[in-house]
């Protein structure tokens, strides 16, 4: 028996390897002869480089960038031998690189991600995956374009200081050494934010309070941000990227990366699972266990489990998956409540949930530390009860078989 | 397939019967096509009587009878056309009767117990189970008794107040009038408590203080039922009851039970077992689902789930039992924390657990109070998950026996 064991990482408890290697220890208990094959996923959030460090062949990378408020830090990519290299913005302008005191989006750069950028094409990089997703900045990736040789000038041709706050003062732009630098690079990224970059669901405004905006530098930040985007498009061709949607994820780093670098803004799981081959491992199986921290109204967007599931049933409605969870909100499993994006899948009934059962990993009330220290035991256990449990229908077939 | 459904209730949440139902519901909606056996059980606790109510043939009676603190209350045993009386003590003299200001052990009086075993002989009952637990008195048995037609008197030959703070002054007994009264009467008593009447593990220092007793009221409570067994002592023949295990449970109404009524202390899961014919549903179960609110340490002792499982294995160790709780604490599932009281379970290995596998429905780090709200949706979700799975394991061996 093939089981494939592809869930995601759980939050603030385990690495999706190690979600994995928990599943594995409480099925081979029961199934000790079955073979097991371990693919840690992501959703092009955080986990992204680890999960593809696992599965891809290369090696990390390790440099000094400047942090959201242009202070040194080391930074570390994902670099394949085949010239792939995976960065995750987190590292260079994560919000969880301030503390709450320091957090400032008028001021915040994404400058060192464009420093990674650069030094991935210098170590030859051909194919940039950049995963979006916890940025502290909304600069509209204005600090990137600036460490990428953008020139951003305001009026006097003095060259624009960093932050969002301080994009209203630009005036031009020379973006000629871009085009040489990106030669021969194609940038991908994973993005499930919809956003635009401006307006009332763009960047300042849905994302710019948890990054510390008040009310005014919301509104200041969202003026500043389409003025960056009307100059842009009088020095770059082509269709004004800036209502795309997208374009506003990660503090319009979206919008950047599409305007400036041709980047195409995929969806993270579909990305991941593209890079990790998942349909052909899919098709290897005759069993498939996913899972996630949180199984709940966002497993619609985008998430690891019901990727799995559904890519599952694409390809193979007889084949089942499994979910062995951190938490469950089981209102939010079936089909209805997930995107029917797949032709095989539209075919199911909304009632039915393209899981074929899903277990949530809490055993007690226990308080969230203790629920997340013990996540590892947690998991294993639920996975021997599962394990446990199809064996015991495999012998009640048996048994019937022989008695009816 | 057949398939038992044995759980006992969920304190605070289901009655044992819902806890049925939500398993059921859950598993008709993958095996519609099984036999399912509803087999509400209980402790010899909280909802005996009703789950004898289920499975026995016979009706509830009601009556006036005297709470703890002599005040009148409506109390219901049932009893069957066989003459069975089922009473729970906690119906006339339970701690729930009583606001918190009003507990005190010194008053609280067992009368009430007494006045509803009367009434249940009048009305032909020839057998009384009683169950004991969670009572708010610690008079020995006096009150009862009293009722029951003992006078216990003081030296002036007044007869006692209640409480079993007034004990001390007892000085002659005169219990004549009781052996008419239980005359072709049999008392069995279902309890897991294991305390003797007095000492340190005895009724007052263990219980008193739960039941409102300061420290000197411990001591005063304990030297007053210590000289009520030895007044008893030089009244009834034979033994002196008050060391035998479970002489201290409700207070020490185990004691009287025994001293005066010849009642005969038995496990009150292995008395209900044997009343609801446990053992003959087991030998007809293709598959047996058990479950407990809280399957903890505490299950050692006597409860429902851990009893249904080692039943099972000890009629027969190929029958799978799945238990399916509200909480689970899982470091106590396995066989070493259990007691080895059948021989057919003692030949397992200590590490295993007699349950084929556990599950708790807990779902989500909600407030305890929404646990308990949820339990029957929750439930009939974690039996449908684990439905699901048994579904899957016997289609995953169809699979592969036509594949291999």
């Amino acid at each position: 028996m093939n089981i494939l064991i592809a869930p995601d990482s759980f939050k603030e408890s385990l690495e999706a390897i190690d979600v994995c290697s928990a599943i594995k220890q409480g099925f081979s208990q029961v199934f000790p002869e079955a073979s097991y094959t371990l693919l840690p996923l992501a959703d092009g959030g955080e986990g992204t480089s680890a999960v593809l460090s696992y599965v891809l062949h290369g090696q990390w990378q390790q440099l000094q960038v400047h942090d959201p408020l242009m202070r040194p830090i080391t930074a570390k990519y994902f670099l394949t031998v085949d010239g792939i290299a995976v960065i995750e913005i987190a590292e260079a302008c994560g919000l969880h690189l301030l503390a709450k005191e320091e957090r400032n989006p008028l001021l915040a750069s994404s400058f060192g991600v464009g420093e990674m950028m650069v030094d991935a094409i210098q170590q030859g990089a051909t194919n940039i995956l950049i995963g979006l997703g916890g940025s502290a900045t909304n600069d509209a990736g204005a600090g990137m374009l600036q460490a990428l040789g953008v020139k951003l000038q305001d009026a006097t041709g003095t060259v624009l200081k960093p932050g969002g706050g301080n994009l209203n003062q630009l005036h031009s732009i020379k973006h000629q050494a871009l085009q040489s630098l990106l030669s021969g690079v194609t940038i991908s990224v994973a993005c499930d934010v919809t956003s635009p970059l401006c307006g009332p669901t763009g960047a300042s405004h849905v994302f710019g309070p948890q990054k510390g905006a008040t009310v005014e530098e919301v509104l200041s930040l969202d003026k500043a941000l389409a003025h960056f985007a009307t100059v842009t498009h009088t020095y770059i061709s082509g269709d004004d990227c800036s209502h795309i949607e997208g374009a506003g994820a990660a503090g319009g780093l979206g919008f950047a990366l599409m305007a400036y670098c041709q980047a195409e803004l995929k969806s993270g799981f579909d990305t991941i699972a593209k890079m990790v081959e998942l349909d052909r491992h899919l098709a290897k199986a005759d069993l498939v266990i996913t899972g996630e921290g949180k199984l709940d109204a966002q497993t619609a967007m985008g998430k690891v489990a019901s990727g799995v599931a559904l890519r599952t049933k694409a390809i193979n409605p007889e084949l089942p998956v499994i979910a062995i969870c951190g938490s469950v909100d089981y209102q939010h499993t079936s089909l209805d409540s997930l995107p029917k994006t797949d032709q095989a899948v539209q075919q199911l009934s909304p009632q039915d949930s393209p899981f074929d059962a899903v277990f949530a990993s809490i055993h007690q009330l226990d308080s969230m530390q203790v629920v997340l220290k013990n996540a590892y035991p947690n998991v294993r256990y639920t996975a021997l009860q599962v394990a446990s449990t199809l064996s015991l229908g495999r012998q009640l077939f048996y048994t019937k078989l022989h008695t009816k």
